[in-house]
C-alpha cells in the first residue's frame, strides 16, 4: 500500500530522548511539512491530567469492540479488564492526506508493524554512552538506586535490538540529533515510491508530453 | 564493502538544475560534513580554461594504462585516441576517510555503477515541467530553435529513466530542493548499515556493557 507520506516508527530505551526528539520535530517542522504522533485507543477510564486525543482516544468496549470487528486496528490487546490499540484506520485516514504518522513504541511492537506494514521505516534512537543515560535517568526523577538500577537493565536489554532498525540515531547533541531525524523525514518523502504519488501529476506530464 | 561515507550518483537531464544543486551543496555543508565530486581521468590534452584536478585529472598513456592494469577504474573507454575513466581508487580513498562523493553521470553510467557497487544511491534531478526546462536551457544560451529542440528531445529521452532511481527530486524552487538534496545525504549517514561503522566504538561500548 503507498501513500503520499509515511509512517515511522520510533524507538527507544527511556532516558535517550525519543519524547523530546519526536516534540521538538513537531513543533518546529509540522507547519511546513504535516507530521503528527500516533495516538492509541483505551477503554481504560481517563485519569486526572489526561486529555481524550492527546494521551489516549478514549472509548467505550461497544466502540472498541465494533473497531476490532471491523479490523481497524493493527494490534491490540486486553490488559485487565481493559483494551489497548493502535487504530490502522486513524493511521492510514493521516497517511492518505499527506500527514506523515510517528509511530513511539518498543522493539517488539516494531516487529509486529513491520510484518504488517512493511512499508512503515523505523529509527531507533541511542544515548551517547550508558553513562549519560544514567545521569540523564537520575535528572529525570528522584528514584532510588534500586529503581534507576533497573531502568537500566531494562534499557540495556532494549538496546541490542537498534540492529532491527532502518535507521539509527546516536542522541548526542540534540540540535544535531533533532536535523537528524528531520532529514531522515525529508529524505523518504523523496524515495522514489513517494514521488511517484506525491509527484504524479508532474511526472505524469512531463512523460505524457515526452511520448508526443 | 562499507565505508563510513556514501557514494552519490546524481543524474538528470541538461537544464535540469543538477550541477548548480550539487555545488551549492557542496559549497554551504562540507565543512560540516565532508563532501566532494568525482573528477574523471583522462589523457586528451588540456584545454584553455581547464584546470587540472577540477575538470579532469590529466595523466599521460602510461599512467593510464598503469592504471587499467591494476583495475583502478569503475569504467573506462578509449574515445578517437584518448582515454576516459571513472577511478574507483579515487573513490573508495574518499569514502575510506568519511567524504561522501558525488558522481555526475547520465543513467547508463548509473547502471554500470550500480553494478559495481550496489551500495552507491541514486538521484534523479528534474524539472518541475518541460515549459521550465526550455525556459531554461534558451536562458542559459544563445542557441538556435532547432539546437534547443534537439536538448529537449534528447532531456525527454533521459528523463523515462527517473525510475531507475533510488531518490527524486522535482527541482521548482531552488532553495527547497537543495534542502532535499541535503537531507538525502544526511540520512543516508543515518541508515543502519552506515551508523554501524561510524557510531562502531559508542555501538560497541553500549553493548559490550550491555553483556556484562
Amino acid at each position: 500500500m503507498q501513500f503520499p507520506a509515511n509512517l515511522f516508527i520510533v524507538s527507544s530505551p527511556s532516558g535517550a530522548g525519543k519524547s523530546s526528539l519526536i516534540a521538538a520535530l513537531i513543533k518546529q517542522y509540522s507547519a511546513v511539512h504535516p507530521m503528527t504522533v500516533s495516538v492509541s485507543h483505551t477503554t481504560r477510564a481517563m485519569r486526572p491530567g489526561e486529555v481524550n486525543g492527546v494521551h489516549y482516544h478514549f472509548v467505550s468496549n461497544e466502540e472498541f469492540e465494533q473497531m476490532i470487528k471491523r479490523d481497524a486496528f493493527f494490534e491490540w490487546a486486553r490488559v485487565f479488564d481493559h483494551y489497548y490499540g493502535t487504530s490502522r484506520e486513524n493511521i492510514f485516514k493521516f497517511l492518505e492526506k499527506g500527514t506523515d504518522v510517528f509511530l513511539d513504541i518498543d522493539w517488539q511492537g516494531a516487529r509486529q508493524i513491520r510484518k504488517l506494514f512493511p512499508e512503515a521505516r523505523s529509527v531507533f534512537i541511542l544515548p551517547p554512552s550508558l553513562e549519560e543515560l544514567e545521569r540523564r535517568l537520575r535528572n529525570r526523577a528522584q528514584d532510588s538506586d534500586e529503581v534507576i538500577r533497573g531502568r537500566m537493565k531494562k534499557a540495556v536489554s532494549e538496546m541490542v535490538h537498534y540492529s532491527e532498525y532502518d535507521y539509527v540515531i546516536v542522541n548526542d547533541v540534540f540540535e544535531n540529533s533533532l536535523e537528524k531525524l528531520h532529514s531522515i523525514v525529508l529524505a523518504e518523502q523523496q524515495k522514489l515510491s513517494c514521488q511517484e504519488i506525491i509527484s504524479s501529476e508532474t511526472l505524469k506530464k512531463l512523460l505524457d508530453e515526452s511520448a508526443a
